[in-house]
Formats: structure tokens, sequence, C-alpha cells
């Protein structure tokens, strides 16, 4: 039997908490005196009125078994992205539930995808609201991947993530709490360090640096101009952008071992090294194929692609220039970056560095294996052997996560009606949703949104990014029979 | 240390072989007094008169090991594609070795893509001869799966193709050599019944049934004319073609079977069953939609959908339409059609049902051992347990076939140069060749040909192709390091 009483009580208290983070754009509303001010409060009020009462009625078992696990952690996604919607709605930004949808999980999901065409035509108040849904749904990412998958045993990576570089030995902290706290702690000290560099060093905004630093260390990706970052097309902008994208997108033990000058064990991790050298190498790439078909300096060639390779490897995805345009072989190398994702335990979304690397040593082995049928070959990771069960777990991961990405093209390209879609743009979109990442290709590119699509498909694509975002499983879960079986 | 001996022994006599069954169109040029006559001469001596000095020289050791095993089998359909060749490009049909290669590997891996713009303008020596190559391509991949792959190991499918239904029990005849021959007496006689058939019933020419006979049977999908089935709109000629591409897809294990008529054996195999039934779903689905976006009758419609669900289904790849131009979500559907594949054991190339049902069981029973992470959950097939290392072969199996698909289309892309490629046009020539179908999405699309791509594409094709054809390990171990170190 699944404990329903703690499952809606816990959802309780994540509408109150989402009400509660309602006043931060609420207060900026009515620093500027705008008129947005009325859709916060009210959202605020039906949210924390519907939360407090189960916040305070007690369930009378306290247990959360491995179902009721999997039901909160897929149904807070869905509430929090519910209640997202209403300053959307209420304040008339978006008109439609399905476009208000895809907004706010695309935030939550810290995708980074919006409907939006007029970004600067939106009050604070929303603009705060978007970067603070990705912010929270960063931290929501941290405790999951600290406190919850690995109880779950969902994704096979929690083994190397939250207590790496080990599976077994060197942990962080032996209490989950206490780790979950630390990385807070980092997460939260990250954003306010970039966004002391963006406002007082390079020049932006207080505002724009608020919501940039909240946007990067999740790596979301909302932006509060049209153009995104290409709109500060200055160095001392985007450089420290991509050194914080970067952080964000590494496993946040390594950098807690980086804070304690532990750099033996930072190196030690497999993980990171091959996180830290692929992007070296494919920046190295690109910056080649953008000096051959881009007419920029040979600073400006290696920004560009610096800049791009960081923001789709760490699911970021914020912009600095239209790069489905500058060749034809980059534009397929960019659409194969958006299967890539950074590491596992940071806040960036996709499939991750370990899962291929995994795969990479596993088909290694398989070679050597169909040479010498009888020897017992199992991967290896910072030099300790993984059990099988968590290789084939990754397999699966990796063949789910495409039939995933299959099935939702072929959605997607149906549910456009006889308009025709372009095919780049439906596989763009449903790669990019499913990676967490933002922009597309073709109609839903860098220098678009999607606001094209119909309501159908924004929903479609929302529940992709939720699928994404909690790592398939614990959301695919629910619809297994086995799951609702009582034994 | 590899004997390189045998394996030169081995392919002289596959060049002795190819300038053998040259005398086919030979014979076809002396006929019909056709100037390529000369060329299949000259190519036919060149093959002989090379091939037949290591077809009389014995090795000193005659054994053969696994890397033996692995180079004959790779370097055959290399060979043999080289040799192929030499008619196209002697009798001036082809002008580039490139395009020429391309032409004679899409023969022998009964893929059935083509270069020629105008294949009514070639001489009836040079049309034999492709569809001759698929023919003996299809001859190729009975002995391939019944006697090589299973003590190579490759594919983790062998195990239920050629002795199946049960993995262990049921063998079609202890001894391989006779099961190679009965596989090799069930695949000639329909070849013949097939050609009977169209010639006698159909009302096709002589050649033309000749011709479709061996192309359909490979399900290689060469065809005599331009419009390919569609040049004869007639239920007479393409349901027969209908009911033997789906024959030629199924596993000839079990068309032996039906021939003793043990139906209920037939009936037990799990994957000929599944591929009975998912070619019916998905011709019903298609049926509807080709009623909605096609202006034709009711018995139209439903023939056209079905033609083209089991023309891609079992990779034979004939045509009687340009089904990308019917509606969006179609193509996208026929796109995500170029990854099925029919029977194991059969001559249909691509990913296989029984490697589909394995994933998507144990894809299932992932979710379960989710939720019971202690219990030992296998997959079974014909109500027999598959072992462990078998399941992950066909996992691994599934990622490296996406993986060669992903880096075909980035190379692709890039080769194409500074004429911009559409992705769909990538996409469907790479998915199309490594599952040995023939047409493509696009430009390579389906009322067209491949000769628009440059000829560094064409071989990277016809490798792919190899690869595909050739249940990828048989090839990719060869750049292994381990195959070549020697212990």
């Amino acid at each position: 039997m699944i404990n329903y009483r703690i499952v809606i009580k816990l959802l309780g208290v994540i509408l109150l908490v989402m009400g509660l983070f309602m006043l931060f754009p609420l207060g900026t509303a009515a620093f500027y005196k705008e008129p947005d001010f009325k859709s916060f409060l009210y959202s605020a009020i039906i949210c924390i009125s519907i939360g407090l009462p189960f916040f305070i009625v007690k369930p009378s078992i306290k247990e959360i078994g491995k179902r009721e696990g999997y039901l909160i952690v897929t149904l807070s996604w869905v509430v929090m992205s519910i209640a997202a919607t209403l300053p959307y709605l209420l304040s008339g930004a978006i008109h439609s539930f399905g476009a208000a949808f895809f907004e706010a999980s695309s935030g939550f999901t810290t995708t980074g995808a919006s409907v939006f065409n007029d970004i600067e035509a939106l009050p604070h108040g929303i603009l705060l609201w978007r970067s603070l849904t990705q912010w929270i749904g960063g931290m929501g990412i941290i405790v999951l991947t600290v406190a919850i998958l690995p109880l779950l045993g969902v994704g096979g990576v929690q083994l190397f993530s939250a207590e790496s570089p080990g599976p077994t030995k060197d942990k962080v902290h032996p209490k989950i709490k206490e780790t979950a706290k630390r990385l807070w702690l980092i997460y939260t000290a990250l954003t306010v360090i970039l966004f002391l560099i963006l406002y007082l060093i390079s020049g932006m905004t207080c505002f724009d640096a608020v919501n940039h630093a909240m946007t990067t260390m999740s790596t979301g990706g909302f932006s509060t101009k049209n153009a995104s970052l290409a709109h500060w097309d200055s160095p001392i902008v985007q450089y420290p952008i991509i050194v914080f994208m970067f952080l964000a997108g590494t496993n946040f033990t390594i950098l807690y071992f980086l804070l304690k000058a532990k750099i033996k064990k930072v190196f030690y991790n497999e993980e990171f090294v091959t996180y830290l050298i692929g992007t070296i190498v494919i920046t190295f790439l690109v910056t080649f194929s953008v000096i051959c078909h881009v007419n920029e300096g040979l600073e400006k060639s290696f920004r560009l692609a610096l800049f791009q390779v960081v923001s789709l490897v760490t699911t970021t995805g914020f912009v600095t220039a239209d790069y489905t345009t500058w060749s034809n072989g980059l534009t397929m190398t960019f659409f194969m970056l958006l299967f890539l994702g950074a590491c596992a335990g940071s806040t960036s979304g996709g499939i991750k560095v370990v899962r291929h690397v995994i795969f990479f040593k596993n088909t290694i082995l398989e070679f050597k294996r169909l040479l010498h049928p009888r020897a017992l070959l199992k991967v290896k990771m910072n030099k300790e052997v993984i059990p099988e069960k968590v290789t084939a777990h990754v397999m699966v991961f990796l063949l789910v996560y495409l039939m995933v990405f299959c099935l939702g093209s072929i959605l997607i390209m149906r549910l456009n009606g006889d308009v025709a879609l372009p095919f780049q743009t439906a596989l763009g979109a449903v790669a990019t949703c499913i990676g967490n990442i933002g922009p597309g290709l073709g109609a839903v590119g860098p220098v678009y949104n999607f606001s094209i699509l119909p309501d159908a498909s924004k929903i479609i694509l929302s529940f992709i990014m939720i699928i994404g975002r909690l790592e398939l499983f614990s959301v695919l879960i629910l619809f297994s029979p086995s799951f609702w079986r009582s034994n």
C-alpha cells in the first residue's frame, strides 16, 4: 500500500515553499511599482493557503518507502510547475496554460527554453520569477542527487556522484543532511560570488546580475535579454559566465574538494578529467571551424566557440551567436553536443559524462569479451570495479533516453498537424528538452523560441523536460504496472 | 599470430567465385548484343586470374581461429565490393571509383541505395549484375548467420536465429554444413517461385522478373526501373512482392518449419510473432494516415501503406510512392522504421526485431529491479532464460549501432563541404545505409538517389553499409588494439 498521506503532506509543503518564494518577485514588483505586483500577491496567497493545512497536519505513519519516494519526486516537479504558472497567467504575460506550464517546467528543470517573443518587455517581477524557478530547480536537483536518488537506486550514477570519487569510500560526510547543507552552501556561495563579479566588475545592472547569477549556477539559461548573452558582447561579461557555467557543470563534491585544496582527489576523478579534457578538445575543434567559416578575430572566434560549447555541454543554454548558421558540419556537431551533459552531481541535465565513460569503457571491453569469451571483464572507474548491475543499468538508461527522444520526436511532428514542421526543428526541440539545455535547432534554434509550437506539443515537451531532469526512471516507473501492484 | 595465409587463400577463392558469377551478366550482354560484353569479359578474366592461384595453393596450417574469422568476414565484403566495381568502371556506366564502390557494396550488403540517375538507360548486363550482387549478398548473409557468426559470438542473436526457436534445443539440423545447404535451398527455391509468379502471373518481362525475384528475396531493393515498383501500379505485381519481402524478412529456420507444417513451432517463436503483429499494427496506423492525407481509394491506400511498411521493415527498400511527401508526422515515422529491421536469420539488415524485443523486456525488468533490488530478474525469450551476457551484448550492440549512426551523420555533414546538406538528408542517408535499406529522406529520399553526395561521403557510406550488414562487431573489432595484440 502506498502511503498517500505522506505524499500529499510533502506536496503541500512544497506548495507552501513556492508561495514563500513568490514573495521575492512580489517585493521586486513593489520596488519597481509594476502592475504584476497583484498577480504575485494572489499567487502567493493561493499557494500558501492550499499548502499550509498540509504542513500542519501530521500523517499517522511517517515512513517513506520507495514507492512514496518516486511519487514525491515526480509530483514535486509537476506541482511546482503548476504553481509557477499562476504568476504568468494572472499577470497576463502568458495567455494559455500549455505555454505557462512549458515556461514553468522549463524553469524548474533548469532547461531554459522559453515561449516569450519579447523578454525585455516583461515586468521585472516576472523576469525574476523565471530566474528564481531555475535557481530553485538547481537546488532541488542537489537534494535529489545527494539524498533521494541514492535511496531509490535510480540512474546508476549516484554511486559516483554524491559520494565520489570512489563508489564506497571517501564520502564527503557520512550524514546525508550535512552533505546536502554543504552542497547548498557551495551553490549559494558561488551564486553570490558570480553576482558580485557580474555587478562590480562586468558592469551589469544589479537586476541583470542577480538573474544571470541564478540562471548560470543552476545551468538554467534564462536571460533577461532577447539576445541572451550576445547582448553583452564583451570578454569581461562572457568569460566569467563561461567559468561559472563550467563550475556549475562540475560535480559539487569535486568543488568541495577544490575548496579544501585536495587537488589530487579532483584529478583522480575520471568523470571530471574527461569533462575538462573533452570540453577543451571540442572547443579547439569548434574554434578551428569558426575561424574558417565566421569572419571574426581570433579572440572573438575562440570566445564564441568556447561559450557555445560550455553552454551546451553544461546544459545551460545561454547563446552568444546563432551558431546554427556557422556551417553545415558544425550544426550537426552542436546537435550531438545536446546528448552529452556535464558531471553527475552537478546542476546540469542530460546524459552526463560518467554514463558516456561507462558506455565507452564497456564497449571496449565487449570487443575483448568477444576474443576471450571466458574472461571476466568488468568496467573500472576511479580504479574501482563497477558492479555489473550498475553497468547494465547505465546501458538501459542510455537506450531509454534515446527511446524517449525518438517517441517524443514522432509525437511533436504529428501534433504539429498539417503545418509542416521541419525535421531538424522537431529533433532539436526534443533533444534540447530531454537534455534540459534550452536552444534547439531550426525554428526553435538559438535565436528563436518555442512559441510557434502548438499547446499540445508544449505540454508534451514539458513532460519530456521533467522526465529528463529526474533521470528518466523516477518518472517512467510510475507507468510500470509493477509499481501499482501491491505485494 | 594471425594465420594470414589462410585469410589470403579464402579471399582468393572469393575473387574466383566473383569471376565465375560475372559469366551470367556476360552471357546476358552477349544475348542482347550490347557493348558491356567486353567489360564483363575483362572483369571476369581479372578476377579469375588473380583468384585462381590462391585457390590452388594450400596453406601449411588449415586452422581458422577467431581472429582469422573476423578478418575473412570483413575483407570478403570489401574484396567482393572492389571486384564488383570492375564492370561498372570498365563499361563506363560509372566514372569514379567512389561511386562504383558505393553501388557495389550497396549490392553485396543488400542495401539497394544507388548512384544511377537513369537506371532504364543501363545495358541489361549491368542491370543483371546489380541484382546479382544483391542475390549473392543475401546468400553470403545466410552462411554468415548459420555458420560463422555463431562461432565468433557476434551480435548475441545467433543463439535465436540459426538454431531457433530455443537457444539450445530444436536445431534445424545438427550439422552446420547441412543447415546452410537447406537454407540455401529455401532461398533459391523461393527466388524461383517468385520469378515464376512475376513472369507467368504478374506479367513482368522475363528479365524484370529475374531481377526483381533476386532483389526481393535478398531484401536488396535494386530495381530495373527508375520508378522502382511504382512502375507497376497493379495489385497483381505488388502483392506478390509484398508477400515475398515479408518471407525474406522471416527467419529462414521458421520458413523451414512452415514448410514442414510445424505451425506450433512457428507461433512459439516470439520474434516472428512480434514481427508479424508489428507489421500489421504499423500498416494499420499508416493506412489510416494515408487515407487522411492522400487522395486514393481504400485498396490503393492500404496497398501503398502495406508496401512501404513491409519494404522498410524488411530493409528491402522498394518504393511505390514518394511517402516522404504524404504528411509531416508520417515522415518521422518512416524515419524511425529505418531502425527496426526484420528477423535475425533472414536476409534483412538493420537492428532486427529480436534485439528490440530483448531491449523492451529488459527495460520492463529494470523497473522491477528498481523496486526489488535483490531479486534476480533475467530476460526470457521463447520461454527460456537468456544469459545475462547475451542481454548485455544486445544493449551494447544497440548503443554502438546508434553511435556509428551519429558519427556517420557528423562525417556526412562535414564532408559535404560548404554546400548545405539538409539535416534530414544526412540523417536519412546514414540511417538507410547502416540499416541496409536503400531509400533515405530528403535529397536521398525514395524518388532520388545518392549521386548528389561527394565521393568521400559515398565511400564512408559504403563502409557504414558493410559495418551494418556484418552486425557491427565483426568489422569494428578490427579497430580494437586487443585484436592485433598477440597473446
